[in-house]
């Protein structure tokens, strides 16, 4: 068909255009995306198991109980595991190899599949929801070469970052990301994780150079080699960071790591509140002065420190700044000048620093066992601890931390707040009985809200996993979900690979997700 | 069909299997992508140029031929446009939504476009191949917001850095990107640039928050909101920086920005040899110490400022390393001290530190004017200058620009050698006749080969664009450029966007691809 257009400037023809064609879109909605059929019956599970035995020898693909059930969740994710919900085995592969043949049966067999790494993630990441096959990262745990002169190092996913540093620090050198104690490289790179020194260093992202990566077809493919830095062609490294094991399965990394500082020190502040406190932080970054760390804790964080006995002194009960610095003694020195006199100006209440290596193990001792504080708190064994997190542009970040705090002590949960103040992130850790997850739940809806309405983000460094996926299109909009869901649909046209996770892939049944 | 198997641990049934089934794959090869049909005949363009009228005004709708030809290359890209290249229109936008409405009508009647910025790339980025539409966002050109507490800014994409930091600069902020002059963000983006900060700062990846990106089907996505850390989904982001116009228009960023640092200062140091110069830069990254930025020159290079003429000083003509120092007086008196005594273990043959603020900009100038220099060193207006870029990990670069060196040497040709020293990134500075192209060729071949045996890559900033994309199997494997591919065809199923860049959609014709 062809048009033609008579306009003030001419005559046109208007191409020649068939208005039935339906042309290919950038994105893929719910409803478009296409059906998968994931199988798990006997005949095909029993068929697989025999694959797997052949590949990791039956030693290695474990159908024992109490292994499917240790896979399938765990006691501090906020994910309720349902009791049915459990992998049919759990592989155990030693080398790449290995791994992409495993996942070559599963894709023939369309058998889906979960990754497990450290199982310290939160918001239910390995739950098997789909059944099928969980492999197990743990034989993989080989640092596998050590280059000094370029500042990067080789291992494989289930090196767990404390092991990794303690091997770094013969050398001199670390690794900055610190999450939760126990996580190892694949988990780190699958949930892009941060901590304290993130405000500093950066998060994963910043730290990882290269990774070897098991496609769901078994494809395996390296996103470069060792260059610290490179523009040539898309950033596949960034984008598998983050990606939950959605996009594929991390063999090895090649990870950057830094010199140690020469020295380290800390200091503690106490604010007569949290707007003080982030009016102190406003103004120490605004100096330009480079702080190694600040961390966030609340009065009543502080207080459950105090009742938990974990740390060897007592703290005053109030908003506290936690300062880390570091440099050159003379440096070091300079900057705890400045900071304090910034910490007077913002009306703190009291200013700590260390004088040596020891004091400055004992003032940053509150901020480590925060979280084991909470956990110490418990009632009973069956009350349970909900770390959530959420990040928002920083100036908000004292507002939000306070509504939260009002919104809990209206509900009589106890909850602390935790922030990593310069990267406007914080986490409510919430204790909470059976009876009480109603509430407990309400909480965490109402900070997840109130971050996306200030222009932040549903979770700055715990994930997505299953809790936090219907929340995404709020904080993004629909059409940039729908940008993820393409993705996922290229790499994983069977849905194999932690399916339905991050991004839905399936309809959800009507009442699933709840209102916003 | 169902198969058995016995085994010695019992009999199995295989699972229901079709042989015959071809299942879909993880990543796609360039025989199995499918075929695009663009449409650049008259009528198509004639009724696209209406379209396009309505949409931006007839004014902004440009079929001038200066216009057409200006957009089509450029003298210092190392690509030489055909002649008969060229865009049928130039489109100036004012809007995203104006973008989005000009995609929608290339979207329906499939043609193909060009993104265009600063026009400053050198790989060929902008190059219209394909013909079709250029989108020149020069009008889209303000600072939007600047979020001062939350160390934010959100721009259109033709702000350039420079004016950037001059509008920061008023509120004591600063963005630390610093690529060749002239760059705009949108293209910033695009090549995922860097330049002499980066070793200190990042790179444009680390300063990118969020994106606002048309894609090709018109489909507006924001990638996020303004936290300045997220793990909520894909990277998308990261995704988009470094794909050079390919999966995206940019039509707005929200970038980070940092507080300018309390002081800065230059030294200056010469050494015996391109080795010694790298034994220095091991020694300082080694100590601990952040310096913000290391910069080293070859003896060639710092001869040919010299000839030039273009500083207020002669240099001594000898391997050359510059450092940047910032923070407190103080602390850059104490590093500049470490560097020095360190540079003097390293065989240093001089070491001059600025004491003021001129000094610093006049040791720092001759780092400034390395490009110019070599410009000006043209032995006739026909001549041309070739700069190319590689990273190799930091130990091999003292290796790879000794090697580079006396290949150059061995031409007769003259070229400068510039080094981001820090990132293991060096640019060759190559002049030549028409006649001496084939030799430029070869010195930039072979330092590409060169720089994928180290287990580099084959361009550190300036991206891959036309010049590098057959490079990229070499550097990283089929499989990993297929996987980049899978990407490219899902988000641009008609490859109208810069299509055939960074990877092939299109089988090149035979010969066209040299051999490696």
């Amino acid at each position: 068909m062809t048009f033609v257009l008579a306009t003030a400037f001419g005559t046109y023809y208007l191409g020649t255009l068939n208005p039935r064609e339906r042309l290919p879109t950038s994105t893929i909605t719910l409803e478009d995306t296409p059906k998968h059929q994931h199988k798990t019956d006997a005949s095909t599970v029993q068929a697989a198991w025999v694959d797997f035995a052949q590949i990791v020898g039956k030693e290695n693909a474990s159908t024992n109980e109490d292994d499917l059930k240790s896979h399938a969740g765990s006691s501090w994710s906020s994910y309720d595991t349902p009791e049915h919900v459990k992998p049919f085995v759990v592989v155990y592969p030693k080398s790449t190899e290995e791994v992409s043949r495993i996942m070559k049966v599963c894709h023939r067999r369309k058998i889906p599949v979960t990754a497990y790494s450290g199982g310290t993630s939160l918001e239910g990441h390995f739950v098997p929801e789909q059944g099928g096959v969980c492999i197990d990262f743990s034989r993989m745990d080989q640092i596998l070469a050590l280059h000094q002169e370029d500042l990067d190092v080789v291992v494989q996913p289930a090196v767990g970052w404390e092991d990794l540093n303690e091997y770094l620090a013969k050398d001199n050198l670390f690794f900055p990301p610190d999450p939760g104690p126990g996580a190892r490289i694949g988990g780190m790179v699958g949930t892009g994780c941060s901590g304290t020194n993130a405000y500093r260093y950066g998060t994963m992202r910043e730290w990882v150079t290269s990774l070897t990566v098991v496609l769901a077809d078994g494809t395996i493919i390296k996103t470069r080699q060792r260059p610290r830095k490179s523009s040539a062609g898309y950033d596949l490294t960034r984008l598998f960071i983050g990606s939950e094991g959605t996009l594929g399965l991390v063999t090895e990394a090649t990870l950057k790591v830094t010199v140690k500082p020469t020295s380290t020190s800390v200091a503690v502040a106490t604010f007569p509140s949290l707007h003080a406190a982030g009016d102190c932080v406003s103004k120490v970054v605004g100096s330009g002065i480079q702080v190694a760390g600040v961390e966030l804790l609340d009065s009543v964080q502080m207080r459950i420190i105090n009742d938990s006995g974990t740390t060897s002194r007592k703290w005053k009960e109030a908003a506290t700044l936690f300062f880390k610095f570091t440099g050159t003694q003379a440096g070091i020195k300079e900057q705890i000048g400045i900071v304090q006199s910034l910490a007077k100006k913002s009306s703190s209440k009291s200013f700590e620093f260390a004088k040596n290596d020891d004091e400055a193990a004992e003032l940053w001792s509150a901020r480590k066992e925060a979280l084991w504080s909470c956990i110490s708190a418990k009632r009973s064994p069956e009350d349970r601890v909900w770390t959530t997190d959420v990040a928002v542009p920083i100036s908000k970040l004292p507002d939000i931390i306070q509504q939260t705090r009002d919104d809990v002590d209206k509900t009589g949960l106890l909850a602390g707040m935790v922030g990593h103040v310069g990267d406007g992130n914080f986490h409510a850790i919430i204790l909470f009985s059976e009876a009480e997850k109603p509430l407990a739940e309400e909480l965490v809806h109402n900070m997840v809200v109130r971050a996306v309405e200030m222009e932040g983000t549903v979770t700055g460094e715990h994930g997505v996993g299953l809790v936090k996926r219907d929340y995404l299109p709020h904080e993004l909009g629909q059409e940039t979900v729908d940008a993820m869901r393409t993705i996922k649909q290229a790499f994983d046209p069977q849905c194999l690979l932690n399916c339905n996770k991050i991004v839905r892939m399936e309809v959800p049944a009507k009442g699933e997700i709840k209102p916003w």
